[in-house]
């Protein structure tokens, strides 16, 4: 997606620093701190403009959200759509989601949702891939015993190619879902944008999973 | 799928016992004697009316194939279009696949090719699928250290179940397809007689799977 760079967004983002992250790094081990309440955490890698993220926070005050996003220009926009009606159990970070294991201690993570997230389709690129070997280490390491990820995507060959390697870790499948949108699951599925403007296009996979069986 | 009997079926595959077994638990660790050559053996279960497993054993004289179908009337169908131009690398059994190993020794069969197998979509006749944990089980024990199963169908539920069976047994994915003939497996793939006529509905899916790692 090519971002339309935002000349608001920088500002507007040091101006809400209760509700945003950019240096992740000092908040290690702290997490709780940003939150009224310390209770589980659930982590969106790729959060985008935080339909989804901010949807889930509504619906579940017991558990608390951190949205991450590298995108200067989209979470400005996700956390302006938040500051109409913030919520004492979300927060934003603006980094890279890829670095998990920098600023999160192992175990901290109930549930890591990755929604939509690039396929990096040429094979060369395949270790970019946020299902790839490398960064499910990173996960494994983050997620609490019995965490679960749950991932979403619309493309065909990113999620054969995450059957293949969630299963080869090994990874322990829950529930896996190939056409979400025609499954009794749907009832429950919050979409982001993403889902909403291409899911007529196409089936919506969907899988869940955890590591340890 | 009704089946419209044949009255010619059973004396048909009678008259033709050099090519058909109809009781197989007789050639248990005899099997290579029914082929010219010793070498290794491949099953299909759910062989229908033979088109995809014929294929293979034409283009596959190096390999020993044995088609199992449970329906006489669907067999008689199989073996009338085979003896037209009958192979010696090709045998079909007469017999509930799913009894594999009843009839064959542990590690004797290199592949198993389950080709649009019933989806018994209720879920209180789960333990029916083909690819249900105690079928796996019985696969398992029949197929060599290295053994794989090849999985097709166009069942959307059938599939999610066995990505999470297949999972879960746990088993290892080589290979996923979500749209078969969308993908570059397509090239190799040889259509079953179902195949061909419902593709067009919607996506073929495949899975390639093997027990050990």
């Amino acid at each position: 997606m090519r971002i339309r760079k935002k000349p608001w967004a920088a500002k507007y983002i040091q101006d809400h620093a209760d509700y945003i992250v950019t240096n992740p790094q000092n908040w290690t081990g702290r997490w709780q701190e940003r939150f009224t309440k310390t209770q589980s955490l659930d982590v969106e890698i790729g959060a985008g403009k935080g339909q989804f993220i901010i949807q889930m926070a509504k619906q579940h005050p017991e558990i608390n959200y951190i949205g991450v996003e590298l995108q200067e220009s989209v979470i400005a926009t996700a956390l302006r759509r938040f500051m109409t009606d913030p919520l004492p159990n979300l927060q934003f970070v603006l980094t890279d989601g890829a670095d998990l294991d920098e600023f999160f201690h192992p175990n901290e993570i109930e549930k890591i949702f990755l929604n939509f997230s690039d396929p990096w389709p040429k094979k060369r690129h395949a270790k970019r891939r946020l299902t790839s070997p490398r960064f499910l280490k990173t996960y494994q390491t983050v997620l609490a015993h019995d965490g679960q990820i749950e991932f979403k995507t619309d493309n065909r060959g990113l999620f054969e190619y995450s059957l293949v390697t969630m299963n080869n870790f090994p990874m322990h499948f829950d529930e896996v879902s190939l056409d979400l949108h025609e499954s009794p699951e749907n009832e429950t599925n919050i979409e982001t944008e993403y889902e909403e403007k291409f899911s007529p296009n196409g089936p919506i996979y969907k899988l869940v999973v955890h590591f340890n069986s």
